[in-house]
């Protein structure tokens, strides 16, 4: 345990300091284990497991664009993001560890207790078991404090899903090698450092029941909302119902716009983000080198809430969102999600709603501003700008059916039931929720 | 108003006398519109639009056999199924219709204030328009009660589901021919009545919240229930994250064990279901005369909970159930659901789990036994038996993963949620809340 954060990043250079990791991009032809499929082109592994790049069409009118294609990851497996709890002196502290992944801007983030996909249960890397899986495994001690399906990022995965879960301890837990406790403070004071706390972290600690929370600082019971639950519910409802989402899954090298070149699939304007190969080698990891392929985005991404005070209450700007790889034709997601390089040579008509406002606002409206990177097994250096930025006082309570006001709890509450809020809000709901 | 359900008897009566419909078994070749796609030997109808009769080929772990293949019903919109309530002397009044559908047992029942797919609103039937439609499409009066997207019978229809409305009327309603204002407690008489009732108004009435219901007929709140929240969610996201449904879409004509013999597509050994065609001449209808393809069940199904009071509090035994068609893997069933004639031949150990002990209770643990239909739309005389029993008091509280105990309070918050709850469990809860 640490009595301060000061000691914790001392123990994070040590552990950084212990761990020798090189990744190194690397041209997809020719990737060990990896190859593009015959006839259509896309990129799999020899053993037919992991994951694949395929590709996608896209048809929705819940979108800037109408109709595009992409490369998409399938990955059909779901793997558990768990972290374990335990108060210590009636405060609960969280079980972390220092976790490699390639994709990692620093290389070595802060993981949840157990981050593994069912490869790494059923030891298809033929590594080393996974440290306290058995904590998430049924039959299981321990109390269940959250355990729900949730998505990924749907620009980037098709239809992936991941059980987030937190689960309170019974008696003593080891504390091996690389792993620490934190405090809800100590990790609130973590996601103000730039790429520390990993995504999977994010995800898991927004899904906390609001009684666990920092003393203090939940907001806003569902009394004074705006709007109440069968409010909320319906016009989640409505959104799907009205909207529609029309995919069928294609070749990859069928996707039009996109070509490997040099090693690299990318699209022909440059935007969007490439499909690159990386050769890796970890200590520390089930296995110690290996290969695999991986989405590099073009440019640093915007993940923004809205807030407004109203009646006193807090409430953040929910977008009912649809990705090329939704679960289910949308989820709630942030005000705001983007990367702005994508639109910077268009008309302002043709630039996601609220981009605007969230960039351009005054410096004393800007309640949060964090960069933080997407998951570093699959997405390579993926940076995001997380923002909270307050509305200006007569900033419309009405914006269009495809928006809606709710308090942080209520979105909470959302978060308990799998699929109803995006990977990108619940991140930055994390932010905002924790972030000291 | 009716001032006593005999009133309303001797107006649906009236109802009756008024109405003449035919509805005349017909041999699928032959069928006005539809017909057997050459190559596939789909059903289909010659527009391309309303439903057609596919094959499935099926793989689970969480079923009695481990594999099969099926005809089920492809129809991927979505309608309304919505019911208008408003307080009348401070008593709250359902609007219900008399409707027609051709699978009807007795041809005519009490149906929502708006049960319409998709084509009925944007008018492919070419019909007349759906009465108080506008009360339930965006942007609307009144005040949302329940509104999320439920899936339907999982056993005939592939992914199949509905909009399931209440909304709270705003001002004078006028009530059309055909419709009535009914109070819970009269629909709670009704529903003991066989086959009155539709599917559907059961379904839609499941997401009444608690608030609404008859005063006195609540059932213990969430504290003094067996298992909190984050654990009944955690059970559901277990079952699905340990459960596997593996499925493809297949021509009619490949489904193994199964032909078309007679104008009708029937399975090998006489069981499960028929594949029939109507003739239908109808009043009062969108379209006086059509024809269509049906699902016929072989036999009387069982749809079950068994009950215990657990520290005094009613609980019921849910079941995480998988069926081909399933939106998402499984969903929260009754205890026990079945056609018990599927399993006359086999032997005890591979008969449906807890049907023995539904079928053989004791009458003085019998708390609720009525037969109703499901949707006569796309069912032909498709009759369920509705039980409620009350288990033994040695009954144990844990019966392993996919059964869990919760209370109709806890199972009703479930319902609010879309895709938690599937349509047999929510038909049978609305009896177990409102009968009378």
């Amino acid at each position: 345990m640490f009595r301060q954060t000061s000691e914790f990043h001392d123990w994070f250079a040590e552990q950084r300091a212990a761990q020798d990791h090189r990744v190194t991009p690397a041209p997809l032809r020719g990737l060990d284990g990896w190859s593009f499929e015959p006839g259509t082109g896309d990129i799999r592994h020899r053993s037919g497991r992991f994951f694949s790049i395929e590709g996608i069409a896209v048809e929705t009118d819940n979108r800037e664009v109408a109709a595009w294609s992409q490369p998409i990851i399938v990955q059909p497996e779901s793997g558990i993001l768990g972290i374990l709890v335990k108060e210590f002196a009636g405060v609960p502290h969280f079980l972390l560890q220092v976790k490699m992944e390639p994709g990692n801007i620093n290389i070595l983030q802060l993981s949840p207790t157990v981050q593994a996909t069912r490869s790494n249960f059923t030891r298809v890397h033929q590594g080393n078991a996974v440290p306290y899986l058995e904590y998430f495994l049924a039959p299981r001690t321990g109390r269940v404090i959250f355990d729900a399906l949730q998505s990924e990022q749907g620009s980037w995965f098709l239809g992936k899903r991941n059980r987030n879960m937190i689960i309170e301890a019974d008696g003593d837990v080891p504390v091996r090698d690389g792993f620490c406790w934190l405090t809800l403070d100590q990790i609130g004071e973590l996601l103000n450092v730039e790429n520390l706390v990993n995504m999977d972290t994010r995800t898991v600690l927004s899904g906390l029941p609001d009684g666990w929370a920092v003393q203090g600082r939940t907001t806003g019971a569902e009394g004074r909302a705006l709007h109440g639950k069968a409010a909320l519910l319906s016009w989640f409802t409505e959104a799907k119902a009205s909207h529609r989402l029309d995919r069928r899954r294609i070749p990859l090298a069928e996707v039009e716009g996109w070509a490997e070149s040099d090693g690299v699939v990318v699209h022909g304007s440059g935007r969007f983000f490439e499909v690159i190969g990386v050769d890796v080698e970890a200590q520390g990891r089930e296995v110690a080198r290996w290969a695999q392929p991986m989405i590099a985005p073009v440019g640093r991404g915007v993940i923004a809430f809205l807030t407004r005070r109203i009646e006193g209450t807090v409430h953040l700007l929910v977008n009912a969102r649809t990705e090329a790889g939704s679960f289910d034709v949308l989820e709630m997601g942030p005000t705001v999600q983007c990367a702005p390089a994508n639109y910077e040579a268009l008309p302002a008509g043709s630039r996601p709603r609220f981009l605007d406002e969230v960039l351009s606002a005054a410096p004393e409206r800007v309640l949060l501003d964090v960069v933080h990177s997407e998951e570093g097994g699959r997405f390579y250096h993926a940076e995001n700008r997380y923002l909270a930025v307050e509305a200006p006082d007569d900033f419309p309570l009405e914006v269009g059916p495809d928006h809606i006001w709710m308090t942080p709890h209520q979105l909470g509450e959302m978060v308990r039931y799998s699929h109803h809020v995006n990977v990108e809000a619940r991140n930055l709901l994390a932010c905002l929720r924790f972030l000291r």
